[in-house]
C-alpha cells in the first residue's frame, strides 16, 4: 500500500473523529502503577476504559470489547491468567490488541509470558527499544522501563516481530517507528515530558487498543494513535511548569485537540 | 419522615460540618484505576482512607472503621475474600457500609459476589442505571462501566432493593436518585466532566460512606454526600480546560467548599 | 561523626546533584494507592523508578536496583512473598533497602510481616510515631495510616530500631526525626498539604531508596531525601490552591528545585 505523508495525516485525521465519535470499549489488563492514568487518557481521548482483568471475565470481556491491552508492567499470578484468556478471546473474536512487553529480557516471569503470548499472536506489539530488541529474542533487555537501546536499533528486531505475528510494531522513542514488516512510517512529534510521567508510554498501548477499535488497517490505527497522543504532548508543553501539571494539561489537551492542529502539527515520514 | 427540600439542604451544610470536625475513617476495598484518587477524595473532603483489603485485615479493621467502601471494579481472588469478611464484619459491627456493584451484569464472577454480599445487607448501594436493574436482578448489565439506560429507568428496581436491603439505594445520572423505598430525593447538581474522570463515580462511593459514618440517618448522609460531591464539580468545572486540571480543581473545591457555596448551589427536590 | 548543620546541608546539595547525574534506578513494592505517585516522584526527582513486585521476579530486580522499597500499605499474599525476596536479596547484594511499616499494630498479617522483615535487615526504617512504635513492639498501633502518637514520643522506640538493625530510622511528623542510635538530625521543612495528599509519606520511602543508592552514608541520604522532599511541598504550597492543585505543583517544584533553594530553605538541626 502506498501511504504518502498527506494521505497518512488525513487518516490521523479522519480515524481521530471516528475514535471521538463510536467511544470504542477499551480492556486495559495494565500494571497496577498506570491504571488510573491510562483509564483517564482513555476518557479524555473519548473512548471508554474497562480494566477487566480477573480471571473467568477477562475472556468474556474481550469478546464485547473493541480493543484490548495486555501491559506486561506488574503481572501478578490472576493477571497473568486474565491476559491468557483475554488474547486468546481476542483472538477469536478478531478483536484487535495490543500487547505491551514491558521491562521483558531481564525479568524471567514475564519473559516467559510474553514468549507465549506472541503465539497468540498480538495485532499490535507497543515497546521502547530495549524491549522490542528482547521480544524478537535478541537482547539480554533493558534495566526496567528505560531503554537502554536506541530505536534504529530495534528496526529490524521491529520486523521480524510484524512478519512474525502479521501484525503491527511500534517502537518508541524521539522519533517513533511504525512497521508491519513491509510499510515503514516514522513519526516525530512529542516531548519528552512525556518520559517523566509515569504510564507516558503504557497508556499510549490502551490510545493504540483505541484506535485499532474503529478500523481494520491496524498500521494506520497505529500512526494515527501514536500522532494524537504525541501532538497533545507537545500542546501541553507549552504550558507546562514541570512534569506534575503537565500530566494534567495532557489530559485537557488530548480531550481538546481538534483536526486542524493535528493537520498543522502532524510529523509523518 | 418528611423531609422538605429546605430541611434537606440544612442537613447537608451541617453532616458536611460533622465530617470535618470527626474525620471518620473510611475503609475503601476498591478497585486498583481509582484507589489513589478516591484516597485523595477523602482526603480533601477531611475524612481519613484506609484501604485495609487483604484477607484477615479487611474484617478486624471493618470493626474500627467510622465506615466501609466495597467497590466490585476489579475484584481478584484476594480482595473478593477482604470484601466478604469486611462486609460481614461491619454487619455485625453496625458499621455502614456502601456497595457499588460496577460492572455487574454482563460479567460473572463480579455478579454472583455482588448476589453474595446483597444479603450481608448492604446500608447503602450505589451505582449508575444499568447496574442498579443488574442488581435488582433485571438486566442484562451495561457494557462496563457505562450506564445504557437511564436514571428513571432504574426508579422501581432502585425501590425493590432498598425495601430488600432495609437501607438506602442511590442512582447517579445527570439528576440522582435516593431512596429507601418510601422517601424519595432527585439531587440536580454535577457535572459532565465528572465523567471524564476515572472513578468519578468510585469515589462518590467512599464519601457516602464517609457521611454514614457520622449519623444514624441514612438517607440524609446518601443526599449529603452526593450534594457535597457535585457542588465540587460545578465549582472545579467553571474553572478547568479540560478534564486533567478539572481533577486537580475538584480536590480543591471538596477541601475548600463552605456551607454558604452549598446553600447557594445545592439542589434537591 | 561530627554532622553540623552547615556541612549537612552542602551534604544535601551535593547528593541532590548525585541523584540527578546518576539517576538511581528505585524498586518500589508498595501499595496500590500510591503507586501511581510514587513513581511520578521519582521521575520528578530524577530518579528511574520500576515496580517489580511479584515473585520470582522481585529477588533478581533487587539484585540490579540501586536502592529498594517495600512499603506494606496492601500487601498482598503475592506481594508478601515479593517483599521476602526483595529484602533478602537486597541484604546479600548490599543494596540499601528501606521499609515503611504502614498501619502495623493493629492490623495483624503486616505487623507478622514486620516483625519478619525487621530481621532482614531494613537498611532504612521510615513511618510516624505511631509506626515506629508499634515496629518497636511496644505500641498498640495507630488508625490506619494517621500517626495518633507525636515524633518525640517514638525518639526512644527509633534509637532502639537503629541500634537494633544498624541502619537508620526516620519518623515523620511536623519535625522529622532521623537517627542511627548516636547522631540525631532533626528537620524543620514540609508543609502540612502534604498530608492531604495520599502517598505523602509513601512516596518519602521511595526517594530515600533513591538517595541511599547515591551514597553509602544513609544517615546523610536519608536527612537529604527529607529535606528536598519537604523544600519542593514548600515551593508548592506556596502556589497550590489546595490538595489537588499542590500534588501536580509539588511534582513540578521536585523536578525544579536547585541547589541554591535547598540552601535557602533547609531547617536542620
Amino acid at each position: 500500500m502506498t501511504r504518502t505523508p498527506r494521505h497518512q495525516i488525513e487518516s490521523i485525521v479522519s480515524l481521530h473523529a471516528e475514535v471521538r465519535t463510536r467511544a470504542p470499549l477499551v480492556q486495559c489488563i495494565t500494571n497496577a502503577v498506570v491504571t488510573n492514568f491510562t483509564a483517564n487518557v482513555l476518557l479524555a481521548l473519548g473512548a471508554a476504559p474497562a480494566m477487566v482483568d480477573i480471571p473467568r471475565e477477562a475472556g468474556v470481556f474481550a469478546g464485547i470489547a473493541s480493543g484490548v491491552l495486555v501491559n506486561l508492567g506488574t503481572p501478578n499470578a490472576d493477571q497473568r491468567e486474565a491476559m491468557r484468556e483475554a488474547a486468546s478471546a481476542a483472538t477469536h473474536a478478531g478483536t484487535p490488541w495490543v500487547l505491551d512487553p514491558v521491562a521483558i529480557g531481564a525479568l524471567p516471569v514475564r519473559t516467559a509470558l510474553a514468549a507465549e503470548l506472541k503465539t497468540a499472536p498480538p495485532t499490535i506489539v507497543r515497546g521502547n527499544a530495549s524491549e522490542i530488541i528482547a521480544f524478537d529474542g535478541a537482547g539480554a533487555g533493558g534495566r526496567g522501563v528505560d531503554a537502554t537501546d536506541v530505536v534504529e536499533d530495534a528496526a529490524s528486531a521491529a520486523r521480524r516481530i510484524a512478519l512474525a505475528t502479521g501484525g503491527v510494531v511500534a517502537v518508541s522513542g524521539p522519533v517513533d517507528l511504525v512497521t508491519d514488516g513491509i510499510d515503514e512510517s516514522r513519526l516525530g512529534n512529542g516531548d519528552a515530558l512525556l518520559t517523566r510521567v509515569t504510564g507516558g508510554g503504557c497508556a499510549l498501548g490502551a490510545v493504540m487498543a483505541a484506535f485499532a477499535g474503529v478500523t481494520a488497517d491496524r498500521f494506520a490505527a497505529t500512526v494515527a494513535a501514536i500522532t494524537v497522543y504525541n501532538v497533545a504532548a507537545e500542546l501541553a508543553a507549552e504550558r507546562a511548569g514541570g512534569p506534575g501539571t503537565f500530566a494534567s494539561l495532557f489530559l485537557d489537551a488530548l480531550a481538546g485537540v481538534d483536526a486542524e492542529t493535528l493537520r498543522a502539527r502532524a510529523v509523518v515520514r
